[in-house]
């Protein structure tokens, strides 16, 4: 196919659009491949429907080879499936919900768990239809708060979602494995660099899960990797708990004054000032009061006591204790809890403990994995101006639990014991998730097995953003110039400049392109007459199809310019080798 | 490709779905092609998406033929372009609404000409960038009142929606012809007859607006046509209006006593019974009070005269006074209006004229084109028990307007003269529309002429409905025992099925499949085992391939048997000549 310049639905701008942050969001509207529609919502001009097509195409090639089945759910869906799992609910503000004219409640799905287990549901009933693998290519809605960065926060997006189904733990591993293979076959024919990070599975109720990360300085997501192999991201990177210390023979807890010293780095000055020994802030323990807001609207605040040297990690502390909402004590929580003294908060006093369950407080108290029984600490007496030193976990205080909350930094241990860890960014490329039965579950999804017994089915779940994954190609392969699509996703196979005034380049144009047609190529032909080749060469550019090919001055001599967009080599060539060569 | 039988996502049902009225319906969810996901929405199963992608690739490509390039809009779309067009309010109920977390106004897009043309305002400026045809294959949404007959009165449906822009008329000809030429190549492709016929533009502010219907006695809509050429839908059926006749010298009106004649055919016997001459019901006058709802939410009572031989036609009454509803005045309408007698209802009394704007009553009289002036009626004399005789149009009483509210009959003359017209039944299968300047007018889109100057862009609307398409091709294609797909759709080429104890018919099914792929054909394989042939010939039948191989008794002797799904016609043939005959 040809394709005209002169006919194209385009144009091409100048300018960054004013909304635009990040140069996928600004180059895709430059370069004349969407247009914002409203917040997070996009239309796709010819340009990026072609993008988007190309990188579907490979994503159906590699499921169909992994065995797994396209069906098509729509994105408006009925209340009752999500209610029954409960996230009609969950999912808050996040979800586009409306009503019919009859009044009733429908969504604009942002998910379809609960749709393709109901239809597995209806259509099987025997492990002999399993294993099963489906999958969609779908728009989908999610309601951001502040939808960003263009296509890579949206608030309607294109999304593979597969799902599997087994009837046993084997069987789903096995699944996944599927999944996940296609996965890097897919980002390796889309020529994405990936690592594969291990993931929170928690609030999706499963079990085993993974990112597919491509590391970038500019990703939005960190994630940690040691040189032994292990990697995850934050959230779901987990504490190397070290052994217990024997409590026998530790000093007793002493209280001392500490009159205005209600930060770490006070705190640790006045001790070394006024303690024999030498003090740095790991040997202090922060206590931070956090406010819950549980799925049923109750409110509860905790206090979490973590090593001095670490601050509360937003994203961890949100896992560690999903699904309920976290957010830090406002004065009124202070003001509605006298018995904690703000700056001097800890989880023991004079008087008896203060934090705990069955505290005078009452108020629940987490533990960072680090603060081992035996350990002995330097934290707030929750008196006025006092702290306590040698106050040791397991004998003067302990935990109602632990959580993942704190920071990690290079150099932690990583958990399998494979070595310290260094910190990366990444951006997210796709997910594979060992749901479980948690959806099966909750909606009567069960087979009969080789036995005759009925049996809860297992799930899996695998995610591609499309969109998402588009402009990540654009976020990674750009100049200031514009787009620098690779071949495998580029809108066309060759863009064909021809510039000059004579009619020589043009005639030489209409059979080169003619002969790459021939040689089954797309092409894009800029056959604009009056158009300056500043401005052909210019938009050849910003739109990034990586081959191109000039037909200008040489013409009369049968000559072509080979013009290498992401190397910006230029060679000049015979018509009939660049012919050859561009159909090689 | 080679799909077996025994993975594929897919379960045949013997009982047709309880709340499903047409066989399209019925069949499409007992061979597994959709399953219901809430009332006039369904998710698409592996079947389904095949033929749907089929249909999808012929359009495309007659698109890219005809010129027009392909665009993507979300479905979810801001309230303000809507609103600039007057259809947030005139949709109605039809219109899914929504708010987002912020309170902002949103809509699922029934169509998209407000989308499309800001778009092209966003990108062109100037007639060189024009002629331009646009379009999407895209899901849309209406909130039918009664979403019913399965996917062909659907809540969600896929649309190719087509745009052209030209500055000017002209222009806007040709670049309807080029998607009318295109969508009788679809049709052609798709092997589906139609009938061209002319459709209302009215409401839509267009001008030439054209149908494609099926001819069917199952369809939903009405048309007329007559052997001279002339086809129209019932909306747009215009009267061949008489010519006037000499009103002088024709008798005064006589009212005469007409007790308990309250209808036209009392008073056609009562007539024909008091006066000196024979009386039919074209004789009277019959005048039909009805209530129209402005858009702005006014109400207004008009009377409307029609031969009394005829009948109000709901479809043509509402076309004839869109924008405004139209419904039958009812008791309260009748007790705020004394001056209206029931059943004696006429524009004249011996006190004068009761109807017409600057009557007694104030109430907007409008006349059948039939009623030319100086003819000659029996009608209400608008005082109980009293009709009047001899009453003239053009001089007794006259119209505020003429409407085309009467029912169409066979035999009625066509209005380019044609000759008379037949009434035929046909289903919808798409419609081409030249809006004019409505929308370019209402949201400012204007190019710079040859001349410097800023002119209004002329539109173009043409519309296919993908899986109204399917369901139709659905609804004509099929018998008692299941779907019968033409080639050009089917979910596959070829359906060959092994049956047997012994495993020779399945190494020989396995060759034959194998060759089938090499051919390059699309192949479902029904392989399974321990399935009886009946159940498989069934399932067969009712999934709807059109060529069918059935590998049996004589596989040992290399014969397999070709079926010929549609003629029921079965033929014994060595497997490489089944081979050689269904790939050629």
């Amino acid at each position: 196919m040809v394709t005209r310049l002169s006919q194209l639905f385009v144009r091409t701008l100048r300018e960054d659009p004013a909304e635009a942050e990040v140069a996928s969001h600004k180059l895709l509207v430059r370069a004349g491949y969407i247009r914002r529609q409203a917040a997070g919502i996009f239309a796709w001009l010819p340009l990026g429907l072609r993008v988007k097509a190309r990188i579907e195409q490979i994503i159906r090639e590699e499921m169909t080879a992994a065995g797994a089945q396209e069906v098509h759910f729509p994105a408006l869906m009925p209340r009752e499936p999500y209610q029954a799992t409960g996230r009609w609910d969950e999912y808050g503000e996040q979800l586009f919900r409306l009503q019919d004219r009859k009044g009733g409640d429908y969504l604009l799905a942002p998910t379809h768990e609960e749709a393709f287990t109901l239809l597995v549901k209806d259509l099987y009933s025997s492990y002999k239809d399993l294993p099963l693998t489906i999958y969609q290519i779908q728009d989908k809605y999610r309601d951001e708060a502040r939808p960003r960065a263009g296509l890579l926060r949206g608030r309607e997006f294109t999304m593979k979602d597969a799902y599997s189904f087994d009837h046993t733990d084997a069987g789903l591993e096995r699944s996944y494995m599927a999944q996940r293979d296609a996965y890097e076959r897919i980002f390796q024919r889309l020529g994405l660099e990936y690592a594969i990070v291990q993931a929170d599975a928690g609030a999706m109720g499963g079990s085993r899960s993974e990112e597919f990360l491509h590391p970038t300085p500019v990703g939005e997501d960190t994630f940690v990797r040691s040189d032994g192999g292990y990697a995850a991201n934050v959230e779901a990177f987990t504490t190397l708990v070290p052994e217990a210390l024997p409590i026998e023979g530790l000093p007793e807890p002493v209280v001392f004054d500490s009159p205005g010293t209600t930060t770490i780095q006070t705190l640790v000055d006045h001790s070394n000032a006024v303690l024999d020994r030498e003090v740095t802030a790991a040997d202090t323990l922060k206590n931070v009061v956090l406010r819950l807001t549980h799925l049923d609207g109750t409110r509860e605040l905790v206090v979490v006591g973590i090593p001095g040297d670490r601050d509360i990690d937003d994203k961890r502390v949100e896992v560690a204790f999903a699904p309920a909402e976290v957010e830090a004590a406002n004065e009124e929580d202070f003001a509605a809890n006298p018995l904690l003294v703000r700056g001097y908060i800890g989880p023991w006093s004079e008087t008896g403990p203060i934090l705990g369950e069955d505290s005078a407080t009452g108020i629940r108290y987490f533990l960072d994995p680090r603060v081992v029984d035996g350990t002995s600490w330097i934290t707030g007496a929750n008196a006025l101006d006092k702290h306590v030193h040698g106050l040791v976990a397991g004998r003067d205080f302990t935990a109602d639990g632990f959580v993942e909350a704190a920071t990690v930094r290079a150099g932690d241990p990583a958990p399998d014991g494979s070595g310290p860890v260094s910190l990366a960014r990444g951006m997210e490329l796709g997910h594979v998730f060992q749901l479980g039965r948690k959806y099966a579950e909750a909606l009567g999804l069960k087979v009969l097995d080789e036995n005759g017994k009925l049996v809860t089915v297992t799930m899996g779940s695998y995610g591609i953003g499309v969109t998402r994954i588009l402009a990540t190609i654009a976020e990674l392969s750009n100049d200031d110039k514009g787009l620098i699509w690779p071949e495998a996703v580029a809108p066309f196979d060759v863009h064909v400049v021809a510039t000059g005034k004579g009619q020589e380049a043009f005639e030489l144009a209409e059979k080169l392109v003619a002969d790459l047609e021939g040689a089954r190529l797309d092409v894009l032909y800029d056959d604009r007459a009056k158009v300056s080749p500043g401005v052909k060469f210019g938009d050849a550019e910003l739109i990034g199809v990586p081959k191109l090919v000039v037909v200008g001055r040489s013409a009369a001599d049968g000559l072509v310019e080979l013009w290498d967009r992401r190397s910006g080599e230029r060679e000049v060539v015979p018509v009939a080798e660049a012919v050859a060569r561009l159909s090689a």
